[in-house]
């Protein structure tokens, strides 16, 4: 069995608690948390810290804390020469303190506190700064995932960039939708099955290949028509942007 | 059986003929395709015509052509006074031609060549010209779709500006993630599982609880340092405005 701890109670942290719990080759053998609240509904059956000083012995610490807090917080670690991790996309392995072993344990996703993710499906996305953890590391991540993906701090950049365009920015769209929807007595649900669709289309096609509409078609009618009904200044900008890039097939000026 | 005739063989006239292939309610007598070569893939089993002036008996006839054509086509119908509906988000009832009554049947989706659908989770929008054509309409859709709403122009027209967002921009979105990776030699594949789960995740919350990531967080060193990492213009225009657009909730300027 690996033993690990997990220093973070947040979103990351807690999905990797309850990943962790149903591995049958790592033993989470304590959680840290800041306080007393952060720790509130993390099962009984696992021994919590508030005190990075009584962290227990463990062949893995897996830092599952704000970006900011990374740093600070692998410097205050009161041992050497342990394997510790990271697990966020934008974080540069080397803002772990060089007084231990270093690696990075990002798992793509996005975790919401009030939704549950089957965690065998996320990618894990991990790096090492020496070669002789990364089987350990690797190992660690396939007990509570199909997909790993050994990927270095550049490419780890690219993705988190990556995942900004298809997550934070593709639910924004979903919003503006939802908001002109609102706006004309429409329920959002009839919207649901053309969001699903256009998910799937791109895990069988491209996303050029499933490209269609307006911007597409070069139907510059029906974009006139769209930008006269939008009397929203903030989507229209984001129309016009959106449908040039479609239009330059968004291809670098 | 409510016989029908299709007019058009592009992609939703493609996946109205097979959905209503499979109707019990409905019985599809004719198609009308501009040439043979248009026609082709369209089972033998369906009486084809390229010619106007030959179109069967029905009781509904369905213009499913190009948005530009319509008007042109519900002009050219060698009858008076019957149901003539068409399929366009974006086209007014008005457009088709008043010799006949009519009416709109707009499935919301995205269709593709290659991909099938499941019809019955379409929700397919309708609107009728006159209160008693109503029942025989919806009636019509029923046949092939649960979900079934009634949509007036105005709204109708919201819809579809809506749909480009959460679809054709959407996939943009998920283009501009493609290109990135593979500037970075990352696959696609990895980002995947991700954008399953941002479609799955407002399916049960709202676009704005879902809403994670830097911007949301008003994390701005993320930003600086995702912007300092795209090198293209295009990208780099697209992330700043979605950035302010969350920040500002997308509301109104």
């Amino acid at each position: 069995m690996i033993k690990i701890v997990i220093i973070g109670s947040g979103n990351v942290a807690r999905h990797l608690i309850s990943a962790f719990s149903e591995s049958a080759e790592a033993e989470l053998v304590q959680v840290y948390s800041r306080s007393e609240e952060s720790a509130a509904g993390i099962p009984k059956s696992i021994p919590v810290t508030h005190d990075l000083n009584n962290l227990a012995e463990a062949d893995v610490y897996i830092i599952a804390v704000s970006d900011d807090a990374i740093a600070a917080v692998s410097k205050s670690l009161p041992f050497r020469n342990r394997l510790v991790l990271h697990t966020s996309g934008s974080v540069s392995i080397d803002a772990l303190s060089s007084n231990n072993l270093n690696g990075v344990f990002y798992p793509l996703q996005t975790f919401s506190k009030n939704k549950a993710v089957d965690f065998r499906q996320i990618p894990i996305c991990i790096e090492s700064s020496s070669p002789e953890m990364y089987p350990l590391i690797e190992k660690l991540a396939r007990s509570i995932s199909d997909t790993v993906f050994k990927i270095d701090s550049q490419q780890r950049n690219a993705l988190h960039v990556s995942a900004v365009f298809v997550n934070n920015f593709t639910n924004h769209l979903y919003k503006i939708g939802n908001d002109i929807c609102i706006e004309h007595g429409i329920p959002f649900e009839i919207l649901k099955p053309l969001i699903s669709e256009t998910a799937e289309k791109v895990m069988v096609l491209s996303p050029s290949e499933a490209q269609t509409g307006p911007a597409k078609r070069g139907d510059s009618n029906t974009i006139k028509k769209h930008l006269e009904f939008l009397s929203d200044e903030n989507q229209r900008n984001i129309y016009t942007l959106l449908t040039q890039s479609i239009q330059n097939h968004g291809e670098k000026l």
